[in-house]
């Protein structure tokens, strides 16, 4: 499937990003990048705390679907990202757990002047049952139309 | 200074963070690493889109102040994250800009019983001249109290 345009923006459209699921060394190399907390990057001090085991850093289940998902999709329609709310850790992810994802349309604020829309995407990530690991609801304005490219004389 | 404990938690007490920037290689490998959009990872195409040249993906701010500045003073407290609101994204970011960095303690929500407490940590990121790049409230339980080691016999 290849990026997907305004036309395909729907109010409570699902888009399923299927699952994925992280190895101990994925959790600790992505935690050592932005979030260097001993739970996420020890494993022996891991399992001795709280959790009992090394747990994945929170941003860290968010970024794996936006970059292996979401950009691929919508890249070309993105001008800037505008807000993240509610983005609540929920249940602690181990290595080699499934983590399903799956994003709704909440909101869509068309600007029609500006060619632009505000668009409201709701992440859920849950296990198999469908527990919540995660949430979250990122803001970002989007292109509404592709601009005509300029032709050259 | 080491690591702070509760203590040194207090209601509207400001954490000065300096400021730090980033050059355009920083940049495009955060962006690689987890935001890949072209116009934070490619030159050309950024300096004809609408930004007119690359700007740092929006959440490299946090990650950058949260990484070199809150874990290490906060790390020994943190028990896990548990949320993300008002993260805003105001004005793009270039290289070599100086970002600003300060932290308030929002709100404290202590539980004496679990020896834990709840702190909403305000993050604002500003220009030279105070004017806002980006916002966010983040709440983390910590400890409120280093548990005593157990004595080994």
């Amino acid at each position: 499937m290849g990026t997907l345009s305004y036309k395909d923006f729907k109010l409570n459209k699902v888009f399923d990003f299927g699952y994925m699921n992280l190895s101990e060394q994925e959790i600790i190399d992505f935690a050592l990048f932005i979030d260097p907390l001993d739970f996420h990057t020890n494993k022996e001090i891991a399992e001795k705390g709280i959790f009992g085991g090394l747990i994945t850093s929170g941003p860290h289940l968010f970024f794996l679907f936006y970059k292996n998902h979401y950009v691929p999709l919508f890249k070309d329609t993105i001008i800037a990202g505008l807000e993240v709310n509610n983005w609540k850790f929920l249940k602690p992810v181990y290595a080699n757990m499934k983590v399903f994802c799956k994003v709704t349309i909440a909101s869509m604020k068309p600007n029609k002047e500006k060619n632009r829309v505000a668009v409201k995407w709701h992440f859920d990530f849950t296990n198999e049952k469908g527990e919540h690991f995660q949430m979250l609801d990122m803001t970002v304005l989007h292109k509404m139309k592709e601009e005509k490219k300029k032709i050259k004389k």
